[in-house]
């Protein structure tokens, strides 16, 4: 049964939705496949829910393909496993949660560790039933702070989540390659330009973790790529490898840390200043930011909301990156130090912070934490914590100590690869897939043990895997519109093709009947724009806007005995006789182009 | 990729779940269907899904036979449209309401009339584009008092809801029969007994209604059929015709009301008592209950939490029927009259209430309603309002009125059928299909309107049709099993086969993989219970629990060259020579079976 465009539940807008953001979500509004129903919360209509589906099937088929198993945890939840595992408290504001008309507390699923680990407790004991990988399709619930970009980061959205369950390292490791070509299936199928970087574990704990990350110059993830070794992560995932020691000589040649006047200095760039005019060096360089170590004090707050300052020194011409940082100090949130904490803190000199009011051993007992580019033994010069004021030649090692190192300063483009490959190169992508390993936190928190080989109670690993069913329709979306409307690929499109007839003439409209009659006896689906009434020019605007890949166009040629069939993507135009029409629909649609010319299909080999 | 019982995430129990009640949900989580996450809250485990997943496309697959759009809406909605159309407040307890993260109300939706009313007026504004009929199949929330029953009457359940937009009542008319026929068509699908009856339409408004129940003696609903008609209701939809009035000849001979005492008489057990031993009938017959009019006085308390009392006459031989009565006064909700509210009506005295302290124009101003069993110009013994004393000969019309009538009194077996033919039987159901002419309620409420013929905006007229999809899958259990387990029809079954290889010879094991593999590559779906050390009559047990149609046992006969095939429903057994197992087996699942005396199969005809 082809969508008649005179009675399909559609209407398309010339005008941009005033709730959208981002150009591939306001076209999914004007195409009529979306409708917001409140912040991050969305309706689909007809066509956003075959296209929803399709990446349902795909991800399905390929999970059952790995021997998934898929079952259906609710939504709404009781709090208690979420109580043992501290999450109830981690999510923080995120999570939605609710009390029924007797007052007891439950949540809308963020996400559902707990679920599993229980029902795998509940129904397995032996290591005879490992490995095991179950599946679901569900919706899940985040009360995100800012909802953002429609689909891409709702409060209602779809997940294919799955976890493997092993009895040890070895099960897991090969449960976490069989979801990771599982998924390098599902992304070659969903037919976008994808990137597999390294990922940071985030809130989740474990330790093995790579996203699937779509290529979109709106995507909320950066990313850095090298492509001499191929390595690739996640910016919030990437290891600065220490730097090395300094030769002990040279530390042994650096003069002992003296303090100087640098009078109106509380940023680096007046440092630099007046450390060049009242401090120049011996050799006649110039001092640059480089050579200041800038100290950046931040307050955390911990989920049971205790509050803990954590300074972090860095060199003065680098930033910390505020995701990195999150990254890390996870489940923890951090933010600048405000007046309120400064003043809890005398000892620290606003802009004129330096080591030696840092770190567990000193007057403040603020952790204190370097960046892993500041090597031991090199000299800096830095806040010498009285106003206006600087300590010049203060050595790592030798003048102070921190308490440790921390990953938290920004990766630039040009970075050395970590994995000593050559320069990095950043970009942006759409999280769309996580597969990572999460080892024996839940299993441990929830008590999921079985019978070993030995009949010895071993804690079960496991691994977690998730795809973003609803956000792959938002990153497509993202991924391959274009200035005239969707454009979607194949594997996703709502229909198969979008025959248009237009004019007014009954042989126009008995004409594509039949041809769309012929499409779909041949297993094809069908947008038909049958309306009566409306333009060509309408019609042809509409069928850009919904972005079938193959527009069939019966009008006007129809005179000559010829229909138009015209690719999407790349707008190319071709007349084919009548009578052929519809085998030449069905070869393209099925991937077998016919040359123009009458020319055999090159050898794809 | 047949359901190997040795990896299947399943685990049967021989035991009955503590927190299930009715025998087909006992045997939903004792076969491994599903589990308990919280009160009325399920996990659907792998072959529950499946089970579910066979229901929801048959009836998609109905729905868009009738030309029904899917669309989805989500179920975390705004608080906005249900206060537009009261059911904000009119839900009371049953909606789980709750606030984001910025305090902002929200609720997880009951029913979605308010968002397909606004999707309607969002998208279409002309009589052009009706009819339309938009369906989904989605999660739906109610905090249920009493969560009874496990999926039955369950807190989260799915559930397929259409709405029919027509510009009138002809419109909706032809659609509600378009339902009705795909709803007749769906039931019959699914495969087991159910009856359409006459439905109230309770909270939702609207005129014609009719419910398709599962039949059942565990189902909440009880209904009448009257076997002469073919008539059949729902018993709160039952409408009991009103007595004609008494002839005029035989109220004029009816002596004038009189007072009598009769004490100790608060019950009409005691009044017919006390009336044959104090006041016996001149013609010498005794009294009975039927000669009483009974005064039941209830207190309503309306959605705003104002409270109203009612009175109800009815004769002394029958009781207010609680579900008749709560359809009748919903969206208010009633409790007997308790000692506080007899205290605040001084003039009812308990025990002894009559028609002269009732009505809006006594001095109680309490609406008082009769069972229309009650006819104008009949006499009774009813209460005088005054302790140990009672009224004979009262006239209704004469020596009292009414403020009306009110369908409450029971309905009981051999009762008349409402429609004038035979006596009426009772029995129970599960609702499993709502249907109904909502009418213009909710289009009114949220200003649906579309432009007519002559350019006039009309209101749009709605019906509202609704599948309990998680439901059916409870209900089909309960109507089906048997003393050994599950026993699903072929449409709704988990797999079609279920094939059970025993004993330790592993001649025995290669023999049932091959038969897996040709049912397989038949087309069939198979659990296949591969499991090498558990004992036959473990899998034997197992097989029937599971409640497959078909189970075919591969063991002890292969030495003769056999195969058992067995029917889960009969018990009928027959062994079948291998080479022929795959064939047969096929022909049983497809409904072909082919006799075992080799006569050709009968004339269908």
């Amino acid at each position: 049964m082809a969508m008649r465009m005179s009675t399909l539940f559609l209407r398309t807008l010339r005008e941009d939705p005033a709730d959208a953001e981002l150009p591939g979500h306001k076209l999914l509004v004007r195409a009529g496949y979306i409708r917001r129903a409140a912040p991050g919360v969305y309706t689909w209509l007809p066509l956003g829910l075959k296209v929803l589906r399709k990446v349902e099937t795909i991800v399905r088929e390929e999970m059952d393909a790995i021997g998934g198993q898929e079952l259906s945890f609710p939504a709404l939840l009781p709090r208690e496993p979420y109580e043992a595992t501290n999450r109830w408290t981690e999510y923080g504001d995120n999570l939605f949660r609710l009390q029924d008309r007797k007052g007891v507390d439950m949540l809308l699923g963020p996400t559902h560790e707990e679920m599993f680990t229980l029902a795998v407790k509940d129904m397995f004991s032996s290591y005879k039933e490992l490995p095991l990988t179950l599946y679901q399709i569900q919706t899940k619930y985040r009360d995100e702070a800012r909802p953002r970009a429609g689909l891409l980061r709702g409060r209602e959205f779809i997940m294919k989540d799955s976890y493997s369950f092993d009895v040890d390292d070895a099960g897991l490791e090969a449960a976490y390659q069989r979801h990771r070509a599982a998924y390098v299936r599902i992304f070659d199928r969903l037919g976008f330009d994808y990137v597999i970087v390294h990922a940071d574990s985030g809130a989740m704990g474990g330790s093995a973790s790579e996203e699937f990350l779509a290529v979109s110059p709106v995507g909320e993830d950066t990313f850095v790529r090298c492509e001499a070794t191929g390595y690739a992560a996640n910016v919030e995932a990437v290891v600065v490898p220490q730097a090395p020691p300094v030769d002990p000589a040279v530390v042994a040649a650096t003069p002992a840390a003296h303090v100087e006047d640098t009078p109106d200095s509380p940023t680096i760039e007046t440092l630099v200043a007046q450390a060049n005019a009242l401090h120049p060096r011996a050799d006649g360089r110039e001092w640059t930011a480089a050579d200041t170590l800038k100290n950046v004090v931040v307050m955390l707050t911990h989920p049971d909301g205790t509050k803990e300052p954590l300074a972090i020194g860095l060199p003065g011409d680098r930033e910390v990156d505020a995701k990195r940082l999150e990254a890390q100090v996870s489940p923890a949130e951090w933010a600048p130090f405000d007046e309120k904490d400064f003043a809890a803190y005398p000892m620290l000199v606003k802009g004129y912070i330096g080591p030696r009011a840092l770190g567990e051993d000193s007057p403040s007992k603020i952790r204190y934490l370097l960046d892993p580019s500041v090597a031991e033994g090199s000299a800096w010069i830095t806040g010498a914590d009285e106003h206006g004021k600087h300590v010049f030649d203060l050595v790592v090692g030798r003048d102070f100590t921190a308490d440790g190192t921390i990953q938290a300063g920004e990766i630039r483009e040009g970075d050395p690869s970590p994995d000593g490959g050559g320069p990095l190169t950043l970009a942006r992508g759409i999280e769309m897939g996580h597969i990572f390993q999460l080892g024996r936190k839940y299993a441990e928190a929830l008590d999921l043990k079985v019978l070993d080989e030995n009949g010895k109670l071993v804690t079960v690993t496991m691994g977690s895997y998730g795809v973003g069913v609803s956000r792959a329709v938002a990153a497509v979306a993202e991924a391959t519109h274009d200035d005239l409307g969707l454009c979607w690929p194949r594997a996703l499109a709502p229909a198969d093709v979008h025959v248009v007839a237009t004019g007014k003439d009954q042989a126009v409209f008995d004409s594509a009947g039949l041809l769309v009659a012929d499409l779909e006896a041949a297993g094809l689906s069908v947008i038909y724009d049958d309306r009566p009434k409306v333009s060509p020019g309408v019609k042809f605007k509409d069928a850009e806007l919904l972005g079938v890949p193959t527009i069939v166009v019966v009008g006007k040629g129809l005179v000559d005995g010829t229909i138009e069939i015209k690719d999407r993507a790349s707008g190319a135009r071709r007349d084919v006789p009548v009578e052929r029409a519809a085998g030449e629909v069905l070869a393209e649609v099925r991937g077998i182009v016919e040359q123009g010319d009458g020319a055999a299909p090159a050898d794809p080999a």
